[in-house]
């Protein structure tokens, strides 16, 4: 059976292009960049090259661009080490409640830690406002992290506004911004944003698992949290995952024309909202005017997980939520304010550039039968 | 010009089957092993079975396994999760001085943050007694590092004399090994050596860069320092990497046989030490007894640098010492006490079970001819 795959905020299927990248470097040029003999060098050139795509999308310099091992540790860096940076005087650190928990879980820790922690919750439309943050700010704050998309709902965070009050307010606040579910789908610049730090993610765009990359503004010094032989300019020790870091760049490359992509991701968009239409108990958490790659759907009184399943017997693979929580009450839902009800019987359909408006309409006919069934078997 | 690639402590070829093993796990296989669909359980099944094969190879429990983004960070976790566990009381670190950066460099920034670390030096054999590591022991000394092969030298350190040495004085330390350089080609068994944690890496066994793993014994719990997701246990968050997981285990499979392997290397090492008697300006480094898969040589007169161009010239890689540490004086060969001429002069030649002999043959009339005009050169 071949399958449907709608759960690309999880993880996406890797390119053939990006997969014979990987395999290339990881076979013939191999060598750890660090050598100094011909293939290190080579090496060490490929990770410029790579580096310099990478930084190039971000339209940031190279040495800003320091590679990772995904979205968790680069954010994970963020909070720890801005934590580090002021421990003496420690202070206030503000999050909003719909990030991701490579966020909001090193910000509670910090919390258990002695730091002053508010989290900002989000309207009903699952945006979180400049307004609520500026309230939520004191003068002795030292970070606010606003993610870009929201991994579960698609909405999208006006995170130039946040950079912006912070600046006419005078705060010395650092901004970091997660922009994991918005790298390789819309345009990503983190001086535009004016934040200070920013993570992505390779495997979100279609690029191999295990490699991401962190943004950290020239002018900003954090302190390393991978020490060792000095990789990455001395701020993440550790052999450079060149094959990876390859994939990585060529992903950027390949999904370099964005608008196409999103065009056509908002025409499956489109037609699968359409379709909801028709079935009465679906009521759709993503705004209006979400990044088109998510819809988050309920179907009440049908449990998240019973639908999920009844899709994977077809052969159609969607999400609960985010992957990474399995199992618990999604936090993003509860913070945009919607009932239990509503929340228990949501699911997260994503798509990407590779599927098609066939795909949607198959993916339509499931969710009626498949909703018809399991409400009948409720009552 | 096909290369002769005797490089391998700084990283080794992949091999065909680890590649192969990749791409399938990276293209067919994508699903993200926390996604609750039949891809997803298929992925979290050969996380499973990947994590057994490595945990096999180490004699240990599965959940004693976690992976990581390789050697640096296993290292990092261990000094840093230890530091954590034990910051309301701190005390004393012990390592050793010939220990990898990913093991000196954290150790030096905790000594910064207020703990009583003690550097003990190697002797002139490149090994750290466990007396020595005895007599810098005192009542709140809580972790001792000591790496089982060391990566500039192949000397073999006896952890297991300082396992029992621990326990007979009935020190409560925790015992860490660094066994980068020694997984996939002698038995590396934590729970025969006594230790509480030990690192491994995949990119030295000829498996994938960017990833690793670290063995935690069951009975100690460390915090986490990648919080996110809830990954690895909750040990370690960020989505896994599965098909470099994947790639790990088929490494470690295809390494099983270790005594054959380490047969045809040591056949290497003895062709080399035998052609190297010929060379009047050559001194071995490394001891009589080391790990056969390292042999550090100084050739007097010459800058190390110098002779690796020259080896490069024709084709043949070879390393000045630790990959990791380039342009520095070797920090393993001043604590094994030998003079600054040696030290500058030495190089590093490193097999794996693919080198062949015709291969140390062409290296040791390359050394031949570059000695000696080297040499002249000098005059």
């Amino acid at each position: 059976m071949p399958r449907i795959y709608l759960d690309n905020s999880a993880t996406t299927p890797v390119l053939p292009e990006v997969a014979q990248e990987v395999l290339r470097v990881m076979t013939a040029d191999f060598a750890n960049p660090s050598s100094l003999h011909s293939p290190g060098i080579d090496a060490a050139m490929q990770l410029r090259r790579d580096r310099k795509v990478v930084a190039d999308a971000l339209r940031v310099s190279p040495e800003e661009v320091y590679f990772t091992s995904g979205g968790t540790e680069s954010n994970n860096t963020v909070l720890f080490g801005v934590a580090e940076k002021f421990r003496r005087q420690k202070g206030r650190i503000i999050v909003s409640a719909i990030e991701h928990d490579a966020v909001l879980s090193p910000a509670k820790t910090l919390a258990q830690d002695g730091w002053d922690v508010v989290f900002v919750k989000a309207d009903t439309d699952g945006k979180v406002s400049s307004q609520a943050i500026q309230e939520a700010l004191t003068d002795d704050t030292v970070l606010v992290c606003l993610m870009l998309v929201n991994n579960e709902t698609g909405a999208v965070q006006d995170v130039a506004a946040v950079s912006r009050m912070l600046k006419q307010v005078g705060s010395k606040a650092l901004l970091h911004c997660d922009a994991v579910q918005a790298f390789g789908k819309i345009a990503v610049h983190p001086r535009e944003l004016g934040c200070d730090f920013l993570s992505v993610s390779a495997h979100k765009l279609h690029g191999p698992k295990g490699i991401g990359a962190l943004y950290c503004k020239k002018e900003v010094r954090l302190p390393s949290r991978a020490l060792g032989g000095g990789q990455e300019n001395g701020f993440r020790s550790g052999t450079e995952a060149t094959e990876l870091i390859a994939g990585f760049a060529k992903a950027v490359e390949l999904c370099a024309d964005l608008d196409a992509a999103r065009q056509r991701v908002a025409a499956l968009n489109r037609q699968l909202r359409e379709g909801l239409a028709a079935i009465d108990n679906a009521q759709i958490n993503s705004p209006a005017d979400g990044l088109e790659y998510i819809l988050n759907v309920s179907f009440l009184g049908i449990r998240s997980e019973v639908l999920l399943r009844a899709l994977d017997a077809k052969g159609i693979c969607i999400s609960a939520g985010s992957a990474c929580s399995k199992g618990n009450r999604s936090h993003v839902l509860t913070a945009q304010g919607l009932s239990a009800a509503r929340i228990d019987s949501a699911v997260r359909i994503s798509f990407s550039r590779l599927n098609t408006p066939d795909e949607i309409a198959v993916l339509l006919d499931a969710l009626k039968e498949a909703t018809a069934t399991l409400k009948r078997g409720k009552v």
